[in-house]
């Protein structure tokens, strides 16, 4: 950490914070500028707020210089962290497709649509069971049925299944059911949750918030971290921007900035990412090229007649053909897109 | 809800729409435009979600004619609600003040700090005991003994308390202690604690979300209200910009803008929505003048040392200097700064 | 600046690093952390690009300390400055209300509302003849004849006058006209403008871009005040966020931001900050109550019949009801509205 | 345009829209809803500004049905537009590549990066003679004799060369020495410039202003193209968000988007959007993997020592293993990385 001072500051405000620095057990390192003096922090400074450290006098502003996570970084863990579950590897050469609808509707149209994206090439079927919805007045997700459905959908077609959990007092009941739990975008900085999904020790899929800057979400992967549960995934989705055109902004700068920062596998999610259905091929295959571990990916059999979300699910065909191309680009850039190797789950 | 057809859109496809609205128990009325032709889909368009429609062959875009929330809306409540808790009316003529800590971090400092703003003239004592906080290695608050100690400061000041509740398992607890329950910002969207507040009928001190737009806000609000709970009040708290020097960016537009949709009462924070405490003078001052009824703000007595939000915390003589501008600002619109008639909790 | 080192950063990493600050005339200040080596770089840093450093072997960020501008600092400049014209103060303990329509439309339009402007106690008379708008196919201003009709107008009622100039090739021009230049949002960081209003020693009302940082409207005053031209206001008028109720947001923190770290006059434009009249009455108290030196405000005597911004605009009347409501703010501030001493222009 | 009139608006306020839309020569078409009276407004809306009918009495929202830009649509050209330049064809099956340092510095310094980009595959060479630079204290550019050498290196590599114009006086100069103009991202808005280039005939490189929306470049691109130049490119080169990893946030949604709403050619510029040498690799690879036709490269041989842009400039070294993996990118979506037929210029 280094607290620059004021232009002006007094030998008295210095000395003050000089005195906290090391009542704090850390060492000091004065410089002394042409217009400014600062101060070096010497000593792990993760437990320090920068801010504040502004309200002593003569501050002027201060700023951090080691990254606040350490588990998730890859200064901690140079190598890739691979997940292997059912023999699918998460993280590794290879890139995962997660695909389904975004809300199990009946038993049938996850059935149906788990052995499409299964033909297609997917390992892991999505499906949402509890649906954070904007309004009180749209359907909020099957609830447990619903996973019992999705359960039954992945055994059927030996898919990994991944499912949404909006409550920490609900994980032990999705982790019945579910391979990977999933953290949604409104709640990836729910911090009960993340700490519930931590103990639970159970795959997790963290979605980025759609505010939330890679430092933030590389801090919310901590915070599951430091439970011991060392299998997460960060997800991509799109953030929140001016632009209108499209639901959200695929952030494709921070599928390498997060290969980069973090050992953690990085999967993007192209359809709430453009919220387009018509969007999701051309940023399906610039997200393998830029480097992304996996993508999930929202199909529905009947995408206008969908519970929710179907303007940016893709159907069976659509899906397919999606997957066509990706097998070229996972190729371009010397992967392939995963593949079930064993069918029983 | 209005249907944009695409230019060149066939009469089989436009036939297809319309049957859709028809067999969802809506009436279409069909305009043919020199360019397009559009659909205007009558009923009560709520429960419509409009990007699946979009799904149909040979539509451009669906626009939403009615406001997605109802019971939150000027029009379904014309009159401003009035939440009346011991002698304070909050939303009607008065502007309420809350003050303290970020934290409450022991007796002695939660007592203190509420004796001096109890006599610069708040009549409500804010200070978390569950701390949602971006890094797991950081402060997380002190938990029930917190709540405690909260309540143990509001009765020996006579300030009503209000304090922030993470996570729906939570709700009875916290409501055991507080008199106003607060929804932080990263909490806006969390629909399980949305439906356990509204269920546990406690005032709700709604923060908005630092990314989420009016709408979204208004809609986090109709999920407590649908509860039946309509002790809402609303909080801006500054939004996420692409603004550096500032923490978050204060939308003041967006006062004006809730008090002319929404009768529920509109509270200003402007120290998370600055993030500096020379800067809440001069936004408190401007909150008050742009038609809040109330404002939250953060105190501590030794701001250096305050295990959270140090930054931005005013000192109480700062408060007690903010607070003498801001009976004047009120004057200027025809409003006081609310005092409490009763001393006794 | 301060350079931080990677983790394990060679002695040759640092070593060169050490030497190119050496070459370039500065001193270095060496750091040893835990985990880091910090180099402090000591002397004028600011004709220095920190982002430039981080391409050096082992140099993983670089901070910038000093503040990149000069002219335009409080520090530079400890006291306000204030900008006399026809015996108006801009920036002194008056607020000064500028006020008329976004575009003259013809003699009668800009008399009229000149006079109504005048009659509310405005004393600088607003209006566009080059108009920047989104569409080639929407009304562009009157150019020149629009100029002279301004100036008409200004004259008949003894009141200043601002209008855009848009090219540098025009500067010469609209000063022959205007008593204020106004930048538009859109051409803040117009380099060859900013060079040429510089030059031409007139008062400048520069707008903030609407996605530009306060750090870079400060800057782009810089530009200007290097020409020696140092009458220059700075003018907040929204920026762009995610919110899409309201045309813009209006950065109210940026008004005592800007006061601390400037001493040029700060102005507020709530007519563009929201984009819709009826939020126009509650923003400009707050600007006020804020600390604004000044406000500039969109009238129009038939909005529904304005060739531009008529959404934004007020009536006369509501414009006479506006500075009732503001007078009482700017003297719960202890300031008042700037009233026209002399009406001889 | 779709008038949406307030629940509860009288008969007269009605009437009077009415009457407003037929007086100007529209057709109106009225629709009764359970909750809201709309109107249909038939006819080119293209001249009227929807804002403005929110003006009139009982009016709650307009919307907007066409898109405001016509020469620029799909619609109006729905085939590829395809410029072609010394036997290089830009918009059709190749992808094109555009290479050099930020500003020129010398004639050797342009000479052998010219050299090292054609090398590596390059058909455009890129580099700024005047220079948009957010401080008055940093180097501005080499004026014309920096576009005499730019024109010398791109004549000794049979290269096209595409540099930045920044005012409507100077596109006269830059036509003579450049291939293609290039509007900076600051001046997407600057109307007098749009003209100016217009009016040339030359080829324009479009970039989209960092805080600009995707239809509003396509506004700014109907300027260029109204003059009947349509020899327009438009480029994504990053959006500003909230994220700071990253200088700018490469809007990926905008390819395909863009490729959809348009059909101009669409470049990408990986050096910009990212702000990071680090990550031009991967986001290059993006681009052209979701259907950019070109890409423009910051490269210098120098970066530690470049006078601007340094931290986001690749080696020549590195550029041509970008290069190498653009190939395989582009093969993967049945293109191929466009290559000069013909060395003389």
């Amino acid at each position: 950490m280094v607290i620059v001072m004021r232009s002006g500051a007094s030998k008295k405000e210095v000395g003050a914070v000089l005195a906290r620095v090391e009542e704090l057990g850390y060492r000091a390192h004065l410089s002394q500028g042409v217009e400014r003096t600062i101060i070096g922090v010497i000593g792990d400074e993760r437990p320090l707020e920068p801010a504040q450290w502004e309200t002593l006098e003569g501050v002027e502003n201060v700023v951090r210089i080691l990254k606040p996570y350490k588990l998730a970084s890859r200064e901690f863990h140079p190598d890739d962290t691979v997940i292997t579950l059912n023999g699918i590897n998460i993280g590794g050469s290879d890139v995962v497709v997660m695909a389904g609808p975004c809300s199990v509707e009946s038993s049938e149209q996850i059935t149906d649509i788990a052995h499409a994206v299964k033909a297609a090439g997917a390992t892991v079927l999505r499906g949402g069971a509890f649906k954070p919805r904007s309004s009180p007045y749209s359907f909020q997700g099957m609830g447990e049925p619903g996973l019992v459905l999705l359960r039954e959908a992945a055994d059927a077609t030996g898919l990994l299944m991944v499912t949404e959990v909006m409550a920490p007092a609900e994980v032990p009941l999705v982790s019945q059911y579910a391979d990977i739990l999933q953290i949604g975008t409104r709640n990836m900085q729910n911090y009960p949750l993340l700490h519930a999904v931590g103990d639970s020790h159970r795959p997790v899929l963290l979605k980025r918030g759609m505010s939330s800057t890679i430092e933030e979400l590389l801090m919310a992967a901590e915070y599951i971290l430091s439970h011991g549960n060392y299998r997460v995934m960060v997800c991509e989705r799109g953030i929140r921007t001016f632009e209108t055109f499209t639901r959200n902004t695929l952030d494709i700068n921070a599928v390498p900035a997060l290969k980069s920062l973090t050992h953690l596998p990085v999967i993007v999610d192209p359809s709430h990412a453009t919220g387009k259905r018509d969007l999701v091929d051309a940023t399906s295959r610039a997200a393998v090229a830029a480097g992304a571990d996996g993508l999930i990916i929202e199909v529905h059999d009947h995408p206008e007649r969908a519970l929710s979300d179907g303007a940016q699910s893709l159907t069976p065909d659509q899906f397919a053909q999606v997957m066509g191309k990706l097998h070229r680009i996972a190729a371009a850039v010397d992967r392939r897109i995963s593949v079930a190797e064993t069918v029983t789950a």
